[in-house]
């Protein structure tokens, strides 16, 4: 039954994978949700506060948890979450994972499609949450949250659901041997590797989450959800709506649990050391990233930090472009992993429609454009969202103490609807090729450096530098010249980096869209996997084939 | 030109790769390639011995090297190879991995295509110089490095072919935005990791390496090809008809490269260290194996050591299995990943379609069987081919002291056509299932075990412990009961273990066919990879989709 409802959209998410023009299943407006979601959903989220979270249809916790705190408000939630022991979760996953693995493709992603559809029906729950966890504004919440996030869980059913009938599961080998042939019945079976850990970071929490989730669930695999502790409650949502559509339809809801802890009582790795943990997804710090990707016997899925790029070499109109990446910049605070930090200029300034523009005189637009975005009272607070945690902040007040030229400060500034949100607006260093040692770190939040080289091709050749080195996911570039324009595609393909270029207007680099632009290539240091790719898929289960002799 | 003539075995040869039906591009029997083919390649392989082989198109050779022995004259070959620096390897695989990379995917496709013809035209002098270092039959020599290779090659040419034409390679992309809409043009682009090595083994020097040298080749990277010392010939004429075809069309014949070495200076782990080689290829021992997964920054793809078992329940005519087993065991001396080794076998015996057959009278069958099959002046030594190494001689000599009831030794036996040829027939022991030290080993050559078990589930209990630890290839398994079938199936496939059921007549359990088999599925310590799955092709390239705004 429920194939008959989703395969339609099965299909064409499958179709749009392969196709990757625009498509989105989940719309990102909220008015296509009708007038009166908004305020159910801020109703609804408002009920969830000071009160334990009893959504999900887990059993058997030993405590409860919760610790998360406003950067709007500066005061905590007061949700708390069940808390399970390790071998708990380990033990009900197994026995769930036994049942699903059985269940054939199509029914398979039927359900899941079935489970983002109940998802989608909490998008405005969820995007208050997501809001008063992660500090990202309103609608950054409700689009990244909700239906980009549900896109990047349909798109990863898509692929799995491709790979998974890619072979036809049986059928009839026959070799011709002179008069007589030998027959062969063969039946090929995508076998689930084991348990999945997702773990969660505390910037984007369902975002982040739902892919390897989703790719984990298709490919017959239980997956246990680790959340950041700091961010629980929008992947809480999402999980419960998960359990409730599988119990719903006749699934256990085992096959997809919530595992909350503590800032003091961490237990992911714990989990990820089970040995019946197979599969690991990870978003977060190099550190752990790399602890995860050497632990032997997992197949780990990360993106860790990176340092993005912008080339500026040719421009027609700089002030459009100026603009563009004043809201790249500012955008959730520099708290994306796609958010651009490095931007490279030549010491004798950007040709333009208009004639040479200085160097000087470029740091100084960029420096306005800033300066008039974040103090617009219509724009900048819902720019730049409020600062996630108190070490991003810190980090950000400090900036002008790296070294270099300060050429903006960054400050607090007020947010008329939330007087005690955490702000601060983004800090612009200048500083020279030779203080790689600044520029040569992931400065996540709102730090940028304005590199000062001798040429394009030298931007190019340090661009690619931090790529290689320290991992890049994006990379934005400006050029009006098809040769530069060559050169730099060429150049930061080779680390396997993706490069924009001259966007202005209403598109970012800081945006990749599911169903067409992959999300972290893999390639380079800021991760080992891509959103969604089908190795993204094809890690988690193994083709086994079967013969028998047939007569 | 060439795609116009290869691109119908490409796309026949991809939609193979789907079907898994029965195909073949390469007709595995001589008499399909002419009266004469036979003869030629005799006196082309003759005319290479006692000489420097000067078929390469590489330079600068720092010396010549070559050790090969036959295993059935005991003669050496005389043939010497050049040898090279890693350096000048490393630098030459890198300056023709540029313009290679930049060949569009249904040209490298026809290219490789070409080469494989080439390869075709020697099929018989490879047949010989297989057979004079492996050791294998000359029938087994001419099937697995001729038409067997090559169709494997083929597949992965075809399953490269279909992942790097999966996605188009420009579009455009426009998102709706109420009035307006934003453009972006995008392409998408299939990065090459870097330069390939691929580590050859002594039994199968071409078969076992054509599949990741043409995987490595058709997405866009060079490949060093490191023979083992005792087996270059084989491969030297594949990859000196693969540098010529390149060179006749167009292309650099560096990126396929050969690196002989000697035993005294093997220079694998230089190559294999080196940081420009991101992909190795792997068949052999699993020390070494596990030394190549363990080297961080390159993408490993292994063929280690396995135990592969055969479970005995019931049978319809157990002298017809019993004659299929006595083949498989014996073929080329159980020196294939895909021999059987443990056999096991309930302490009750067996069902048949005439009643029960105890235990120790299906013993006597099987070594019955083995004696009268290597005793047959018609079959034995085609089927037993020569022991290709001191080292496998001596293992199955000394069989006898493993342990356990010795129920047929092992013993020389004569070759009427070498006379001095390498040859031991086959050890069976009988050993408990308490006797795990003596069958938790790769006993690599002509050695069987037949473990005595309490019952069939006992067995399969045994058989998937075996394959959990030590890693299996396949299993073999007899049964009439279909939940006896299922069971099996079930328990073999969660350690990703194939199982063949009830194999009788011309097909055994050691074969694995291009197109249809995957061969290693990469899920337990057998191996990480699998000829020829899209995991084997896709982590090879990466994909970096390219933006930029269009007007």
């Amino acid at each position: 039954m429920l194939v008959a409802k989703h395969q339609n959209t099965i299909d064409n998410a499958v179709k749009a994978n392969h196709e990757r023009t625009f498509y989105a299943h989940y719309p990102e407006h909220p008015k296509a949700y009708g007038d009166e979601a908004h305020a159910i959903g801020m109703q609804s989220y408002q009920q969830m506060l000071n009160k334990p979270f009893k959504q999900l249809l887990q059993t058997g916790e030993t405590g409860w948890t919760g610790e998360e705190v406003s950067p709007y408000s500066g005061e905590v939630l007061g949700v708390t979450y069940p808390e399970f022991a390790v071998k708990d979760l380990i033990e009900k996953a197994t026995e769930a994972g036994k049942s699903w693995a059985k269940v054939p493709a199509a029914e398979r992603a039927a359900a899941l499609a079935e489970t983002l559809d109940r998802i989608k029906d909490h998008f405005f729950d969820i995007a208050n949450a997501t809001m008063h966890t992660t500090g990202q504004s309103y609608m950054m919440s409700f689009q990244a949250s909700g239906p980009h996030a549900n896109d990047r869980a349909l798109e990863a059913i898509a692929a799995g659901y491709h790979e998974l009938t890619r072979y036809p599961e049986n059928l009839l080998w026959e070799k011709p041997m002179g008069k007589v042939s030998v027959k062969l019945s063969k039946s090929f079976r995508a076998i689930p590797k084991g348990i999945g850990v997702v773990i969660g970071c505390s910037t984007f929490p369902v975002w982040n989450s739902l892919p390897g989730m989703y790719a984990d669930l298709i490919t017959g695999n239980p997956v246990i959800v680790k959340p950041h502790p700091r961010a629980i409650l929008p992947i809480a949502i999402a999980v419960s709506c998960i359990q409730q559509a599988l119990q719903d339809n006749g699934y256990n809801p085992d096959i997809c649990q919530l595992a909350p802890d503590s800032t003091e009582h961490l237990i992911t790795k714990e989990l990820c050391e089970d040995p019946a943990v197979k599969l690991i997804d990870y978003t977060g710090g190099s550190a752990f990233g790399e602890y995860v990707e050497s632990l032997k016997g997992k197949t780990a899925f990360t993106e860790k930090a990176g340092v993005n790029s912008i080339i500026l070499d040719s421009v027609k109109d700089l002030d459009a472009v100026i603009q563009n990446l004043a809201f790249s910049i500012s955008l959730y605070s520099g708290q994306m992993c796609t958010a651009p930090q490095n931007f490279f200029i030549p010491e004798h300034g950007i040709q333009t429609s208009n004639g040479l523009v200085s160097f000087n005189d470029v740091v100084q637009k960029f420096k306005e454009a800033v300066e008039a975005l974040v103090n617009n009272p219509k724009m900048g607070a819902g720019t730049l969202g409020a600062v996630q945690n108190e070490q991003t902040l810190q980090r950000a007040k400090d900036a002008q103490m790296l070294g270099g030229k300060v050429v903006l400060a960054g400050q607090t500034i007020n947010n008329e609807e939330f007087s005690k949100a955490r702000m601060f607006t983004p800090t612009i260093l200048e500083v020279t090729s030779a203080d790689n040692k600044i520029y040569e770190q992931e400065l996540f939040g709102p730090i940028v450096l304005i590199v000062k080289t001798k040429d394009t091709q030298h931007s190019v050749q340090l661009a690619k530098q931090m790529a290689l080195k320290h991992g890049a996911i994006t990379c934005g570039a400006y050029t009006t010249d098809p040769a530069v324009k060559a050169e730099i595609t060429e150049e930061m393909n080779s680390v396997f980096t993706p490069v924009s270029f001259n966007l202005t207007g209403f598109i970012w680099v800081n945006q990749h869209a599911a169903f067409s632009d992959f999300h972290v290539t893999g390639g380079n240091p800021a991760g080992n996997a891509s959103f969604t790719n089908q190795e993204f898929i094809l890690k988690r289960f193994v083709w086994v084939g079967n013969r028998e002799l047939a007569e």
